[in-house]
């Protein structure tokens, strides 16, 4: 199974910019990046990169500079026509709580096309067993892919996982990685000066001391 | 076990007063305590009400019209003392995409204590095995609970489910029952008008074909 991490190397992160300068943001999606390669590196599977530009990283890299969907298709086309591959999974590099088993269970689900969604309609990890398929990553595309998947007559099972489910994009999304996280993302927010606010029995952000807006 | 659902009659969800009435806002409470209901049914077990005041079901009622965790915590001293339950799971009213197989996964996991994690630091159920423990719902009460067990003695499992973790309070929350529901809540929100609204690759909420403030 060839597994691949799709990574915009340039402004990542645009809906943090309320909560994080230019550079904070790279240094966390990096963060967050070796977060995500490490668990796939426990599930025995080798992971590889496919950035927006030539990146320094352990795993292969595949540059490939088109928007996501372009790029990913591009990647589902040449697998299967070249017979290299059986199956392609696609991870985002944003899920910063995802463990080696909410991964492992991805990979053993059944199904042609296997998703993971995430919280907003969109769709956090896939797995691809038929040659067909295409992503489309544009607007709700958890509920596109699994229109995409019947067209081809593909079958679909959906994993329940929280851990996948939580792509890291907004301010709110910071909480969810201080209360579950464990690697780097987790300690880059606390080293950062992030931590919970909790009053009045709410839960929010605080940033050295301070409470953060996360809406 | 004993599974018990609490229930508020009063002014429920209060977070969704920008986009339901008063009287929406009860049915649509009442809908999705019937999905949960219908899920906790389906896996065996025989699920009842806490109600803070009289109400109508199907289903045994407790009334209790104290706070949520003086409610629950009565009802976990009572359950252990006399002998009569070995464990007790508290499931939360709310949790309009619970499936029978994610609520079959919290009964079966392992450990004194078992927590389902809700989105921003919530616990949307657990599952207690261990005589001593007590809630406290107030907060992040995911933090808590796992030090509240850790004090006791008791073992603790997380079990990691999107479908466990979303609790419908917020309008954005609405957006995860029409793209992942299944049952009475979902039908309630179409037959309202609600549906999605995708603009610009961005997955909104709209009503009657207007676009509604999520944030």
């Amino acid at each position: 199974m060839r597994v691949v991490v799709p990574f915009a190397t340039e402004m990542p992160k645009t809906r943090l910019g309320g909560v994080l300068t230019d550079a904070e943001r790279e240094a966390f999606a990096r963060a967050m990046l070796s977060d995500v390669l490490s668990a796939l590196d426990a599930t025995d599977h080798d992971p590889e990169l496919l950035a927006t530009d030539p990146v320094e990283s352990d795993v292969p890299v595949t540059v490939d500079d088109r928007p996501l969907t372009e790029a990913v298709n591009a990647v589902l086309a040449s697998s299967f026509e070249t017979g290299a591959h059986e199956a392609v999974a696609v991870v985002m590099a944003d899920l910063a709580l995802a463990t080696p088993r909410a991964l492992q269970n991805l990979f053993a689900a059944d199904g042609d096309v296997v998703l993971a969604p995430g919280r907003g309609g969109g769709t956090n990890a896939l797995l691809v067993r038929h040659p067909a398929f295409r992503v489309d990553y544009h607007g709700a595309s958890i509920r596109d892919h699994r229109r995409a998947a019947e067209q081809v007559g593909a079958t679909v099972r959906e994993v329940d996982s929280m851990r996948l489910a939580t792509d890291v994009d907004e301010p709110a999304d910071l909480v969810e990685v201080l209360l579950h996280g464990s690697g780097q993302s987790r300690e880059w927010l606390r080293e950062a000066g992030f931590d919970l606010d909790v009053t009045d029995g709410r839960v929010g952000l605080a940033r050295d001391g301070t409470p953060v807006e996360t809406n």
